[in-house]
């Protein structure tokens, strides 16, 4: 059972709006909510429906298919749900500046978003930059395509520009790789230091002029076919990769 | 103007079996038409709206928006949609036995397998060989995804196992390479012979056993992170990119 005011109260993280205000926002689907309550990141109500795992019939409140349905923001609902509290992640510009950075500048698809922060919890960077006008990480469909990956990696969205600046300031000697069109080959990035940025913008509009300003290196992932570009989130894997090769 | 027979034969064309019946499909998008238009591919007819731009004004016949919304197969429909004829392709092992082949194996999602086209054409690799539960490539949404790089991409359905012995039969050296979860480091396919086979399956089954059993090499992509998985299409790119290391 659930109050006519919860499910309005819920619904309304549905909108990045809401999700700003309340501090809160919602998982789905069953794997992605039993990696929530098992990780440090605050719950504040889980939903389910008679169908769900064991586990998580005991830790869920039981409410109606109906009732699931109008709380989902997926086009097909699953049997569980949650509610969580936003971490509040506070910039370490510190610790950051000894690691690799990835940024992204303007991702707003949301399952692009959530598949480059997946695959950067698989190469290891536990680090994102978004930009302002990225789609959030709170996003439902973001969400759910970081396949519980949001979990191990942490996510920051403000103004790139202030956000680079502060990390070149505490590592001078920072290289900031961005990703465009017609760069150097892309293999100068391979296994290159423990530290690093790397920077990618959407493929219709590139890294906007004020952050490619910031770049140290612009490298571009050599093809020998016809195609003209790559999804973000392909290139974004492919550069991660070199990245992190040992 | 569209007869109302028309706008039926042409809804048919949203389902794979019309498609493989009247062996034509439908491709939307200003770009896509173009691109097909400019190919060897045979058109059958190509519709615009009056908003189209003036080169495919041209070329298609004026309907309205109403008319296009039920032409379309997609959930936002676009100024030009075109039908075309199925290209009769017929396998050519000899010379796909001395070139790098791509198969998937199971790839259900119209959206990745459109993608892993794309990325396929923009490192060069002009072979893919689907299985007989991939999507097929004439899906409206992976034709999309292909942002015209069916065009430059020869793909071929139908009985994995068996295409796959007579690129064998043609080339006994060939390595057959299959991206698993516990694998070698998948660094062994760097930029490895001219000819192979880069076998990749779907996220939740991966490669069939069957398949499996003619790989002379088990790939995995090294993580270091705590994801469990990558997207195929992820993964599809990142082993390319090794492949086609140069």
């Amino acid at each position: 059972m659930i109050s006519k005011n919860e499910i309005k109260r819920i619904r309304g993280l549905h909108l990045k709006k809401g999700r700003k205000e309340a501090q809160q926002y919602i998982i789905e689907g069953e794997k992605s909510v039993r990696e929530a309550l098992s990780s440090n990141i605050e719950m504040v109500s889980v939903y389910v429906l008679d169908h769900a795992a064991q586990d998580l019939l005991k830790e869920g409140i039981l409410i109606s298919e109906k009732e699931m349905k109008q709380l989902s923001a997926l086009s097909t609902h699953s049997p569980a749900l949650a509610v969580m509290k936003m971490k509040s992640t506070s910039a370490d510009y510190d610790e950051m500046s000894n690691q690799k950075v990835l940024v992204l500048d303007g991702i707003r698809d949301p399952g692009n978003l959530g598949t480059i922060i997946r695959t950067a919890d698989w190469f290891g960077i536990s680090s994102v930059l978004l930009s302002s006008d990225c789609v959030d990480l709170y996003n439902p469909k973001a969400l759910q395509a970081t396949m519980g990956s949001f979990i191990n990696v942490d996510v920051l969205q403000g103004e790139l520009t202030e956000m680079i600046d502060q990390l070149k300031m505490k590592n001078p000697s920072l290289r900031v790789f961005g990703a465009v069109l017609n760069g150097a080959d892309a293999k100068v990035i391979n296994g290159s230091q423990s530290a690093g940025v790397l920077i990618i913008g959407s493929e219709s509009h590139g890294i906007s002029a004020s952050v490619q300003q910031r770049c140290s290196d612009l490298i571009t992932i050599a093809g020998k076919g016809k195609a003209e570009s790559l999804n973000a989130s392909i290139a974004a894997a492919v550069l991660m990769s070199y990245w992190t090769e040992s």
